[in-house]
């Protein structure tokens, strides 16, 4: 093969607060040739989560933090271009935590070979790649949902929320969203098809939950934190389950966390917040794959995908996570 | 029988902060005669707990609060004196939530019947009563206890605490109480057996977490909240349980709440944080008392009970609770 350029960004400071254009280094590179059990890939699609600006801070946490100039950490899907692994030939659609970067060399046991007559590629980064997972088991496991139950989901649009609704409600729960703006909840509330859809820009999210949840909550799943999170608290039902997905309200100021004052509603409602990492379930992944997989060639699963053409642009991309101005998965196309 | 003098403490208003002596009133009434399935206790000793301070407040909470002009509800204990209910007769020492005053007219259904040939009267306030149901159920069915877990009990010295470390133990888990000075510091290591305990008046909590410690904390029992719970929240294993049993740091102030910033460690750990309420273990209290009384037959039990004259001196007695000047199982005795 002809060894294409490679394209990285690479860490080059940590961030303060929002992560500004100026903490990455574009990096160029040749492609090295694979060696025995390598695997080169040219990246299609990068995907852009909220996990990824933890994984940006120094300091111990649920896996290494990213070194100062390392590529940036990502998942990504494409096609493989050259292979030394026996598993995989060229003209596979393959992914996997490959980084930041317009074509990645890994060894092959680092890649999934993903299948695109089930779904396109793009899929295997949302509702069948982590963001998936992460609400299948967050959700099934963590929260042990139990058919009724009232479910409480917090950035309900996003691209683990809006399947936390979606298979909620396929389990015959009663489930309330919560998302920012009109156009994010008429989404949750007439595609995604939760009960209701509380707009956290424009309400009183304590009143709304009290409102659209009169039976209380039986499982709140955070992704945001917050006071979203306090009024989710003050609402519980005995026995309730509050998962602890995410605190993407918080990740660009961490050391002025806002702590749950409602915390203390554990005790009075005897209930249980319970923190999960999605990776913990990594050897459960074909089970959650499956019945995913499932739902979506049964036409039971939406999943929408805000795909940013480009790949220089990835600075500006990632601050959508945390502004709120995506809406869907956000997704980076090389 | 002729009518003794009941004396009762009321709850005349509600509490601000620390409970002051302005907020009871001291009634006397003549103890009525027992209706059929009645029985009149002559009290002895009465509990004092930490919970009573929730029970002042209004508002919604896990049971309904003390009524204005209500007797103040207690756990409390003494002698029969008149019975119409066939299971008790006069002389048999009894107890129940028969609240602060000198004598109570309660059905007999309410009474539990007491075997001071197991244990004195005060022990059945507290090793063989709620304290130790709580220390039982909290540490082994909320908290999971696993054999070599390190368990890490604030207020390690109180009533609940003390009990906590020594059944920690008995699991042959390495134990770490906090308790505050160093008269009671010696006495959970001393007496009770705790692997070490951390002085909270006079040590940085969090550094003497990390050091005695030092293979983190599998389970916290935190009777406490507050910034001890932050400490302990940062020095979590992986898939830790933090049992929520009260919060007496912050009862007298519960607007001004100290919520914990550290709660995001439940997500990097994946830990449970959980409360409880013993009252819901009810049915199982049999199961928990033979355990407890068969400990303390053994001698593998020691309990300590901090025991105020005169029920005129409840008030004061009371905030005892708040201040940290009682030094094990607080208890009135008429």
């Amino acid at each position: 093969m002809s060894n294409p350029e490679n394209k990285q960004f690479r860490l080059a400071a940590r961030p303060q607060g929002m992560p500004k254009d100026d903490i990455w280094e574009l990096t160029r590179e040749p492609v090295p040739d694979p060696e025995d059990k390598q695997v080169v890939v040219a990246i299609e699609y990068i995907s852009l989560d909220p996990a990824m600006r933890g994984w940006m801070n120094e300091g111990k946490s649920y896996i290494p933090p990213i070194e100062l100039g390392a590529v940036m950490r990502a998942g990504a899907v494409g096609e493989v271009i050259a292979s030394k692994h026996p598993e995989f030939k060229v003209g596979d659609k393959a992914g996997g935590n490959i980084g930041v970067q317009t074509h990645a060399l890994v060894n092959g046991s680092e890649l999934r070979k993903l299948d695109t007559s089930l779904a396109d590629l793009p899929a295997y980064l949302g509702v069948l790649g982590m963001p998936g997972m992460t609400a299948y088991f967050g959700l099934l496991e963590v929260g042990v949902l139990k058919d009724g139950d009232n479910v409480l989901v917090s950035a309900a649009s996003g691209a683990v929320g809006a399947l936390v609704c979606q298979i909620a409600k396929l389990k015959g729960c009663h489930v309330v969203g919560i998302a920012g703006g009109p156009q994010k909840c008429s989404y949750v509330t007439d595609e995604l098809g939760a009960d209701a859809c509380i707009d956290y820009k424009n309400e009183d999210v304590f009143a709304a939950i009290r409102k659209h949840c009169a039976q209380g909550v039986d499982l709140y799943f955070d992704n945001v934190g917050g006071e979203i999170l306090d009024a989710a608290l003050a609402n519980l039902n005995l026995g309730a389950r509050v998962v602890v997905c995410g605190a993407v309200s918080q990740y660009n100021d961490m050391a002025n966390m806002y702590a749950p004052k409602n915390y203390l509603q554990l005790l009075i409602t005897r209930s249980r917040m319970e923190g999960f990492i999605v990776f913990d379930y990594q050897k459960r992944y074909p089970e959650g794959a499956k019945a995913m997989a499932g739902w979506l060639a049964e036409g039971k699963l939406k999943h929408k995908e805000d795909i940013v053409e480009g790949f220089e642009n990835f600075p500006s991309t990632l601050r959508k996570l945390f502004t709120g101005d995506n809406f869907g998965k956000l997704i980076l196309k090389v």
